[in-house]
């Protein structure tokens, strides 16, 4: 079934459902899906909203120019995603390969609705299993000169005409106009239960610590590190047996398993940013 | 807030959602919430959407109305709660407590929005519980004529005007005239995570079959036994230490979560049942 | 069955498993239960071991100076507790009922080994709850004058005989004195998962940071705020729906679950402090 | 460090833990690691027990006649694993291939200590997986003749030695005699939370059954359809959006993570069967 989806907010007020529902009637669509949320402490309104595309005449730039005209009027902000527009993700990685083979046989298997056109890394040591995939390899490496390195990374995503990015235990910070470029399109996964152990060794951290869980956290970058909206995270217990090393290799399986929520969670349109705070439609 | 919620079910069909919500937008409604689900696999389509009722002028006899022509057409199945209609709930026990305390706490903390006007149970041993809230507590025991003392609890529950009954470790199978009666009004807490374990002693099975993890289920009461519609479920990570005593004290903490929820879900009008499967809006 | 439970720790070197049960076999003990952890970051070995007292002659006062002579030669850091030498344990709160409830309701159905002598408030809010269970309360204002709050309550823990005690949401900062003489035996119970959310208003702090877990921590109070020892954590799912308030409510549910987990491990000797981190055998 | 690891289950009885850990102290080992479980249901002991090669004289097949011995004198039933003797792991496959990637991967990250000699497959799906990690893939179908298939099987896995056998997704009940050979050294995933969903296509019953959550088992084979001894089981939550589809793709993750813990387990030496129930050392 091919489907576009709408993801929608604007300031709350009464009539919203039936205004927008009764445009996408008179449209002609059938709603596959539709979820919405009211946040009453800043008055917000937000819906996600998945439409049939089946036996819709208009053209797609008919479908986003009336509903732009219909928008205007509120004004909405709002995004529209054709289900067959499959986005293009690239992948960055340095040297741990989890989170990489995870998202690889996710994709593999159709659990990852997306081309992956590239991968990049400032290490060459994962270009094995770009191989097994057949996905070209880009090594980068940083060296003197990051914001070089920083531009070239930029061509390259440019080039292959990249929709999200998604930092699969790449261990360097971004600069600033690879952030801004990829603004809402750019996932981290952090290995930590956020805000907690922000910044280096968080599992060394952990560990000092004692704590009886250890997470991680899956987020979209901003300029502040470790500070950008949170897209999931989940946890496991641990206990006083687990060193560092063995609380890395129980964090490795808690990570791989968040970021693919994250990924798959934007990919499929569920993700709405409003300030720091994420509204995930499940 | 003083709301209404509209609990719907029907054909699935196109429009549905702007129809309805257009019904609303008519009637001077703002929607609090409305939340939705689509079985495309039998075709069935189900909505809950709350309601402001502030500014409403009409009766609430007359919204009944209004809606009742409005569904009649489609036609939908629908129920219809207001939230200061406080549903009256009435709790059966048998010997184990801590059920009935955790719905009495969650009660008196405004976390269950009903009134409890009053306790039965087949044995008199929690008694005390009742008078430490100063619930009226009625002891029927079984005996040797189940029949009559079920006609006693009916006839408790009529007087009392009850609107949902709760079984809360009560340890006898209830009769056919019981059940019906409360149909989709009548929960009970399994001790066990359905299918499995079903019938008497099921931490003694679990320990038995050496299973790593225990659970319970809370579940509407038809007139199979453990085989109504499921509302909840949890469950709780045991090992090889634990003796099916020490389930047993693990699985109360489950019990009383579990339970709790879906009476919780209950009374705030969130489950939908459909054949043997309940839709439960979170 | 009556038992007598050592818990030790000392420096690790070879043989030490066998030279403790042997002095214990020597002594005619049957052990019940024996767990060991090795740190090797720090060479210490930490040995829990539960011996059945049926059939032993010697006094306690024997037992204890025979071990005592015994651990000095190497030596070992030990304490030793008899399961019939009931814990005295008193329980402090200020407005919040839910893990009083809890303790109180898990002590009556002997979940607890443990007697509760008396309740300390700083407000005479839950007077109600500790006459629903025949326990003196004393209600003991700060005032002013914290300083003679403390001493107070100082004297009503020694004249009564106080083991253990526990901060079931008292909201107040204890003293130095308070803290040192219940050094390792003062639990308390924080509202968030540490070290996130340190401080006040942690349900707020997660709800504007947007995470999707909220959790409890459990831990032996110290000098440093939120920063003692980690005794027991514990998470739950949350999402974009719940406001501070809901927050609030689920996490009674983990705070709750986590400080009686955290009370039973000290009740039952299974927990063992060394520097920041805790041993917590299970 | 290499290690030697002792699993032992006997008649409980007075000074077990001294004699068997003095035993080990006048051979010279130093003790890593030593766990013990008592069932005072059956009145059996059971231990592992991880010793330090360092420094060890004696012959490996010295070190097991003088336990043999020793251990004829209770009796002791007993296995006795050096860490350095890689087991050789076959796994058999059909079509899916999350849980083979999976094992995979743990395997070349060295979380799973083995050599994986060779993947046989009923199916030619999955070639190409084992050609990725360059590993003999032996296809062969089932046909007409379900024994002289199973003959071949034994074969190979005579041919290469191999010592534990893991299903990981073959989709076909084993005979008796496969299962026999491999008695306590053949792992199955069952794709439920057993004994919930026996058989066949459980993620379709479990939807039918309206169930919260799914689940997965990992468990030793035996004649019995899946009842053999449970060694790890997980779940997660589900709701009524989740069609048998959705159940499928969420329970490739538990499986995954299932299996693996189960195989790590049986390869770190941490599984004792007794009866229909293992004891799993954490």
């Amino acid at each position: 079934m091919k489907t576009v989806t709408f993801l929608i907010q604007c300031e709350d007020r009464k009539g919203l459902v039936c205004e927008i529902t009764s445009f996408f009637f008179r449209k002609g669509f059938n709603i596959v899906h539709c979820q919405q949320h009211s946040d009453s402490r800043i008055n917000r309104y937000f819906m996600r909203i998945k439409l049939d595309m089946d036996g819709i005449q208009s053209t797609r730039r008919d479908i986003e120019n009336d509903f732009a005209a219909f928008a205007s009027a509120y004004p909405l902000e709002w995004s529209m995603h054709f289900s067959d527009a499959v986005r293009r993700t690239a992948i960055m990685v340095t040297k741990e390969s989890h989170c990489l083979y995870d998202l690889l046989l996710r994709w593999k298997e159709s659990e990852l609705n997306c081309e992956i056109p590239l991968i990049i890394s400032n290490h060459p040591d994962l270009e094995y299993v770009a191989s097994q995939f057949r996905i070209p390899f880009y090594c980068l490496p940083v060296g003197d000169d990051k914001q070089s390195q920083e531009m070239h990374v930029l061509e390259l995503l440019a080039k292959n005409h990249v929709d999200l990015l998604v930092l699969a235990k790449y261990m360097r910070v971004l600069g600033a106009e690879l952030v801004s470029t990829y603004k809402n399109r750019l996932i981290n996964i952090h290995h930590a239960f956020l805000p907690a152990f922000q910044g280096a060794s968080p599992y060394r951290q952990a560990y000092e610590r004692g704590v009886k869980m250890i997470g991680a956290t899956a987020h979209y970058v901003t300029d502040e590190l470790d500070e950008g909206p949170i897209i999931e995270q989940d946890v496991e217990r641990v206990n006083h047996e687990h060193e560092p090393e063995e609380l890395r290799r129980i964090g490795k399986d808690i990570e791989r398993l968040v970021l693919a929520r994250a990924v798959k969670a934007h990919l499929e349109n569920r993700i709405i940013v409003c300030g720091r705070r994420t509204i995930v439609f499940s």
